[in-house]
């Protein structure tokens, strides 16, 4: 496609949409991608930058000097988008590209940005919004709007302020279109507008926008004045990301991979779970070993040690995914703990029963072993009770501790489930002989 | 709260937003729901009823007369909203609702989004959207809009059609503020805007709106004609559905359960792959019992059968969830299915080799028994390296079929590795000994 036709590479990238020309771009090699970069207008340039994955723009960057990096990408940015791009920088370089920025509003709204911590509202929110005082009339408003919607890509609310610059209220666009002559935009305006704290968490950002179906969200200080707004794609990345990683330590991953990843990255991405895996199981060979004389006086012991031990694995990543999700979504909260335990418990009673009553009937005719068919039962319907318990007990106190509850779901549990499971069958056999 | 103070109940219900209002709705018995649902005006009412959960709005709209669910509630809903809602009732219901439905136009609408297939954008669409003809001038278009824009909650966009219907462009909001004079749209409006046909499924509805950060989607027909339009806030419940979908089939949950269901539904939800998981432990015992003689002679193999077990089941658990997150984002293509499993089995010979190797170098040590700490080490690299490929190429041919990949994680890897761990454990110590 690419025999240095330098026109016809610039109309092509003019028709193309910034995700799909960083798709393309991913199938080229640094030079060039480098040299299509020089061909495209400064937003354009920016958005596909954005659009790129994390570790081909460090590339990229790593090959261009600060002051093109300033003039060619962060001065065509939003606030929002520009922070995440100084965040994946080192601190010299941050410096750096900050000289050469020639807005100095738009330099030190960064500035202000990047003292956010990364997974609060500030963290995720841009400054670029109009806002409006809520004592002009709708004409001074249009104006206002006109000279500030030049800077924007696209505008969803207008935010209505006071003197002191405390959000007062929202303006859907649609009161612009029907109400275009009112006196002072406070009488149209939808008053006490949902709006996050700057210190607020992410998971609260995301569960309020998604409350209250909106497209973005003020941001306001703890004295209430407007500091930025938060567009709710940034939230929905946000979203995606928590739900992939709680997927992958649900799947005994430790780290963010994909199926392009290399494999030394996956390797170490998946090794420590199956080396902690490993020394559970070696654990559980330990424990068996204690029993060693009573697995050669009765072989028949052995079989049901992956049906037990299986079983236990199966009911703890129910309990513990079940609460994970209701934790996440809010439909559960920490003070109800022993609610959750008991209506947990007469579930798993429930299963408990069936699972252990069947297991004891096929065995009551096919083993032949009255000792081994009492004990595989009673300690069928103790590990699932006891699995059942510690998968909705373990991942609750690891959330009233502030750690991720997800932690404790997958690999954690189906371990955990496996040598208790065996400590349970092997003394319930030992007590019954 | 609630002494029947009427005047005081209809003022605070019109301070509170819809979903506070379905949060506290959520408290209350079913009378006390329905006398403050006559309070509330026609358009308040509608939101929070969608803002209900399923179950508790099925049994609100039960008592209440058909003529009432009409002119209470569809006649202020959104068609979208509006067939959502009927979907959820039976088919005589919804005849009897249409017919006392006032507004001929929006029962049309809904007759013909009930024929869109659920799963498609046609079934995820509504018909409220500002359409303008690209050959009007901005004022005229401004015009229109004031007239259209009355019975909308929010304008994100305005489409653009030509004298055929068929979808030519966007005008973004902005536009008609900085361009208030232009003497055809069709010179200001965003050409080739991005769109989806009506047939497209809602995982593609979900990337595009992603891909291309949209807060909405005009939706097309076969030969181009806009027929709707779909919101961000849509999309994001279907997204989250889905992931939920994915997490619960993962963690060997049959059935969307919420911590807030009953007994009986938990019950029901998780019982299925427990038995599933029952009958393949009793396999397992069949398979083992083969063996007794073995373990007779030889009461040590016993000991590393839950490290065999879980190896096999941890490993086949990452590869499975790496296919199904791929399969899912897109970045991994039914094409490559060789490209993955060669990447998957040099992952899973680096684990092998070091899982296999670590277990040896202990068992030689601490074991005192050479055929067996062979016999397990060779089984452990055998079973990672099957457990991964199986866990690669189940998902992976679900998919070409047309199955949701998920359906092959969590028990269903977890269980089967199990069985063929061991297999290959019982036959490679056959085979030594």
């Amino acid at each position: 496609i690419e025999l240095k036709d330098e026109t016809a590479a610039v109309n092509m990238l003019q028709e193309l949409y910034p995700a799909d020309i960083a798709e393309l771009f991913q199938e080229l090699d640094l030079e060039e991608a480098i040299y299509l970069y020089m061909l495209m207008d400064g937003e354009k340039a920016a958005d596909v930058l954005m659009e790129l994955d994390e570790e081909d723009r460090r590339k990229l960057l790593k090959e261009l000097p600060s002051e093109l990096i300033a003039k060619r990408f962060i001065d065509f940015m939003e606030t929002d988008d520009a922070v995440d791009l100084m965040r994946e920088l080192d601190e010299d370089t941050q410096e750096e590209i900050l000289s050469h920025i020639e807005d100095v509003e738009q330099a030190g709204d960064i500035v202000d940005l990047l003292k956010y911590d990364e997974d609060t509202a500030g963290g995720l929110m841009g400054t670029e919004m109009i806002v409006v005082n809520e004592n002009w009339s709708m004409p001074k408003c249009l104006e206002e709007m006109r000279s500030q919607a030049e800077e924007m890509d696209e505008i969803y609310y207008v935010y209505v302020v006071d003197d002191d610059e405390r959000l007062r209220g929202v303006l859907p666009l649609k009161k612009m279109i029907t109400s275009p002559s009112v006196s002072k935009i406070k009488h149209v305006m939808k008053k006490d507008p949902i709006a996050v704290k700057d210190s607020d968490s992410i998971e609260e950002v995301a569960q309020t926008i998604e409350k209250y179906d909106l497209v973005a969200l003020p941001v306001i200080d703890s004295i209430g004045r407007l500091v930025g707004r938060i567009t709710i794609d940034d939230v929905m990345d946000e979203v995606r990301e928590q739900h992939e990683r709680d997927y992958q330590l649900a799947s005994g991953i430790s780290q963010d991979v994909e199926t392009s990843d290399n494999v030394i990255l996956q390797t170490a991405a998946r090794l420590p779970w199956l080396l902690i895996g490993m020394i559970g199981g070696l654990g559980n060979s330990v424990l068996l070993g204690g029993f060693e004389s009573s697995f050669a006086a009765n072989p028949k012991m052995a079989l049901f040690i992956p049906l037990i031990g299986g079983t236990g694995g199966n009911v703890g990543i129910q309990s513990s995914a079940i609460v994970v999700q209701g934790l996440a979504n809010n439909s559960l909260k920490q003070g109800n703990v022993w609610k959750q335990i008991v209506k947990e418990s007469a579930v798993s009673l429930i299963n408990a029963s069936i699972i252990s009553l069947v297991v004891f009937i096929y065995n009551f005719f096919m083993l032949n072993n009255r000792a081994i068919t009492a004990s595989v039962s009673l300690s069928l319907f103790a590990v699932v009770m006891f699995a059942s318990i510690f998968g909705t007990l373990v991942p609750m106190t690891l959330d009233r501790f502030k750690i991720d509850p997800a932690l404790a779901t997958g690999p954690f549990i189906s371990i955990t489930n496996d040598i208790i499971g065996m400590m349970i069958y092997m003394f319930i056999t030992a007590a019954l002989s």
